[in-house]
């Protein structure tokens, strides 16, 4: 398989599509994604798990709101992990991470998850290439686990930025009143190790078992439409079925 | 690797070893056991898992009586796997077991474990040989995580009785009033399909990446012996050790 390079990948738009298409589009995605949740749930048998990964501002949080937006609440959960707790750390790095994988009928999506684990560990030098090799492992093993034996469907997104974007939504934060409440001085710092953390990407998705989906986010629009579009095939693909009565459950 | 055939070993005591002896033994070496939790307790840096698998009546129970008679039980705890929850259910195998593992410092005792997943649910044919096989390769990723990512040294005992013994224990149950909470009627139904464990004990002993100790369970004062000699072993090989203050930490 050939390795992906990041550099090689457009953050913009394709050409053949119009904004006002595609966000109609992502609407009626949203409903349909809601209708197949709702399956999903009544269903109890397979899960989902939604991992988004990307560097800050890339739009993940935005993501959430719009391609679940007509999801019912009781049948999808998201986290965010940020810096782990002392009970964490006292634990492999995969503890945190499996306690919170969803349950036959339910949704989980991830916002940031154990990649960081060998994203910003290594770009920050906290852990050695040997330790990333390792953990790279356990996480394939820990993803195939998740399929193999509770029936959960993983799927991942890398968010995919410019530096150039990043920069005017970062300064966004800081000029927009509306939005100074995302403003964090460290985003600003770890966007000095960009070529870093596209090395550290890199890796990740070309070592990984189950692929990854590159999602081009420099416009939110066609972000939101182009993820609304996988999660709504891989949810159709997981076929749910609303479980019938049998006469002997009367 | 040359296979591990259970019916090869025997569940007896060797020839050279006096039962007072072997007893005043293992009392000192509870306290020397005892002594070091203490030191991996205060050092916060590495923590030991104890796997306990066999037949109904091989000992389970006595045998953490005994060899940690003398640690602080903040330092110890131990979890008995039953039936698993409707919530438990919902998840992979692991995902219950992972949550239980033990954090820097600590000793965790299982009484029953992940390997039930590969055991009772093989022998009762809950499960096919294909999740089988991969129910071991998970097994193996996890223990190697819970080892190179947490320092956590997984010692596993396999209690070996002989079906003879077994029958004289399980009778003293029902015989001795103060034996009869011990009493299950299921532990005489499991009993006939002693084969049938055998071999789905010798397959998880042999495919395991990390090694089983076989351990003669016939003689409470030999199993108890037996197994105390191996934790020790592995806290002292461990070396714990007390922090000293720093001058800046004054």
């Amino acid at each position: 398989m050939s390795k992906i390079k990041l550099s090689e990948i457009s953050t913009g738009v394709p050409d053949n599509l119009k904004k006002k298409k595609a966000e109609l589009k992502t609407i009626e995605m949203a409903i349909k994604i809601g209708q197949l949740q709702h399956k999903l749930y009544a269903e109890r048998k397979q899960s989902l798990l939604v991992v988004l990964q990307g560097m800050d501002a890339s739009g993940k949080d935005g993501t959430i709101k719009t391609t679940f937006a007509d999801c019912n609440p009781t049948g999808i959960d998201t986290f965010g992990f940020k810096k782990p707790t002392s009970e964490e750390m006292a634990h492999d790095f995969l503890w945190r991470i499996h306690k919170r994988t969803p349950e036959h009928g339910n949704i989980m999506v991830f916002n940031r998850s154990h990649y960081e684990d060998i994203l910003i560990q290594r770009v920050h030098k906290w852990i050695d290439f040997d330790r990333v090799e390792k953990r790279m492992k356990a996480i394939n093993a820990f993803e195939k686990l998740l399929e193999f034996d509770n029936d959960t469907k993983v799927l991942k997104f890398y968010m995919h930025i410019s530096p150039e974007r990043q920069l005017e939504k970062l300064q966004e934060r800081i000029d927009d009143p509306e939005k100074n409440w995302k403003h964090k001085a460290e985003d600003w710092e770890e966007r000095k190790l960009w070529s870093e953390y596209m090395e550290a990407y890199e890796y990740a998705i070309n070592q990984s078992d189950i692929p990854w989906h590159i999602v081009p986010c420099d416009k939110r629009w066609y972000r939101n439409y182009h993820i609304s579009k996988i999660v709504l095939k891989a949810l159709e693909d997981m076929h749910p079925e609303m479980p019938v009565l049998k006469e002997h459950d009367e």
